[in-house]
């Protein structure tokens, strides 16, 4: 991503890792990113000094089912906003690895294309099952590149469930990936993803149904939806073979497009706005949760499951008393 | 699912929708369901009524990538459970459709197989994005049914991210699909299924690439995890094509062979303990959710959020605003 040039020690003190992760030292933003996915008691001193460094950086999220062809995708997009003199942050989040600490797709397989580019900043994330993975821990990554400098950071997740609507709650650009022969007509309708693409990208688009794929898009977003209001963006569909890099600049300017839409309209703003409630609410909501968990050595919680399992106590009367005890501790 | 002659009418009182699906009333059972897709303040009242009647039914979780077979293997299961002259409910969740109200994938398609049995009861759930869907609404779901008097309740949802892992959490057993030609074999690895899966079952185990699909699942299990723990439950693989029937009796077998397990091993009253455990944690963290929202007209948030995008403050400090203005209430 830069220029540091020393090694970083690993009992470097915070400050020396805040300083140089904000003068774009990928080994300190690495390290800023492990305390992330660690939850280290750390991150609060983290995320103060972060704080008045951030916003600056353009979110795009990009999302599609498995196969679409995501992992080639975000590399040509990487490429070409490097053209543009850019520097890119990438997470590539993995919902479906909610146990394991860390994602099986490796950085190094991902990052090949990219290595030796100091302007690009490539980093997997593993979300965690229940305490809300991606709803907490990544605008926490995306805080980290967006204070390191980053222009473009992009989040890229599998495009099943609650993993894209999270992505698409904290982009500013939401890219939804389809592909011919996926029986992806019927997974958009399914999957809701016409609630949250501002962009759809068929990729694989020498192959046979693509055509058919653009033009249930199309028919899709005729039968209207919140697209359908006026002064509503409606989604751009752009074909690309990303393997090819063909229409990767097609994307491009879709994107600038749409944000420019979202700058004239206050919409950029307004979901800057809901992206930061919604990031409190998930610390908020994890530090309460900690606080059940603890609460008398769990053994509070264990007995009401017991009374629940005995069909002694109903879950809402347990959950009261839950809540009574957070506040009585 | 039974036996109730009278319709029911529209403003039934709730004592008596209640009382009618204790009696397996399949339109009391379907009222009672739709009070908790929509989160209806009675829910509290028919908790009450239910607790004492529940904990009998066996929860069979069903999960797999889109295109498995998911739909045709349960409504085979469906069929040879209900040969054994057992009721079954199942509850199909759609976690891909956060924003709208209700499943595209409508319950008179799926119930096609089964509309004229009195003994089974299927409907689709729609899960809502962020105030935890299937982790808070479906064990209310599973509840109902169990109160009705289903023997088993089967719950079938996409296996993706944290989807599966939520039906995971709420099933006695859980039941793995797979396909060849879908990329399953790293899909398993990525997916953390193997942390989930009781039983895994290799559908359409005629085409090309199943005895792939099966070796390579042996070859997981033998890396070890959980599973390789002494007296740990390994877990089985069945091979099935659902579409014609065939291997399902060989699902029922390894899934009767997990049951005993379990409730030998003690491992059933500490899974029912946990999911308890959970189903009390997302009520209150819902009801959390609810008055953090409500604070002051969701100003409170509002202004919390503002702080933040200007880079005024911190999301840590921000959530430690919200959390003490719940109690200053």
């Amino acid at each position: 991503m830069a220029t540091a040039q020393k090694p970083l020690r690993r009992d470097a003190p915070l400050a020396e890792v805040l300083e140089r992760a904000q003068n774009a030292d990928p080994r300190a933003v690495a390290r800023l990113i492990s305390l992330v996915e660690d939850d280290s008691p750390a991150l609060r001193e983290v995320a103060a000094a972060l704080a008045p460094h951030t916003g600056r950086a353009q979110v795009l999220g990009l999302t599609g089912s498995p196969g679409v062809g995501k992992s080639t995708s975000t590399n040509a997009l990487v490429a070409a906003i490097r053209k543009q003199d850019k520097r890119v942050g990438v997470l590539a989040v993995d919902p479906s690895s909610p146990f394991s600490g860390g994602a099986l797709l490796g950085d190094r397989v991902r990052m090949q294309d990219h290595a030796t580019d100091s302007g690009v900043y490539i980093r997997s994330m593993a979300s965690r099952g229940h305490l809300g993975g991606l709803s907490w821990a990544t605008p926490q990554a995306v805080r980290v590149l967006d204070a390191a400098g980053c222009d473009v950071v992009m989040v890229e997740t599998v495009g099943v469930g609650q993993a894209e609507v999270d992505v698409a709650s904290l982009a500013d650009t939401t890219v939804v990936l389809l592909a011919p022969g996926m029986g992806d007509g019927i997974q958009a309708a399914k999957a809701g993803i016409l609630e949250i693409a501002d962009i759809f990208v068929v990729n694989k688009a020498d192959r046979d149904g693509a055509d058919q794929v653009v033009r249930d898009l199309n028919g899709m977003l005729r039968l209207g939806g919140r697209h359908a209001e006026a002064g509503a963006w409606r989604p751009e569909i752009v074909s690309t073979v990303a393997s090819e890099g063909k229409g990767i600049d097609d994307v491009l300017t879709a994107i600038d497009k749409h944000r420019a839409w979202m700058e004239e309209s206050g919409e950029l703003h307004r979901r800057r706005l809901r992206r930061a409630a919604a990031e409190i609410e998930a610390i908020a909501v994890k530090t309460l949760r900690e606080r059940m968990g603890d609460l008398r050595g769990q053994q509070a919680l264990g007995s009401l499951a017991a009374a629940v399992v005995e069909g002694r106590q109903d879950p809402y009367v347990s959950a009261d008393r839950l809540i009574d005890g957070l506040s009585s501790e």
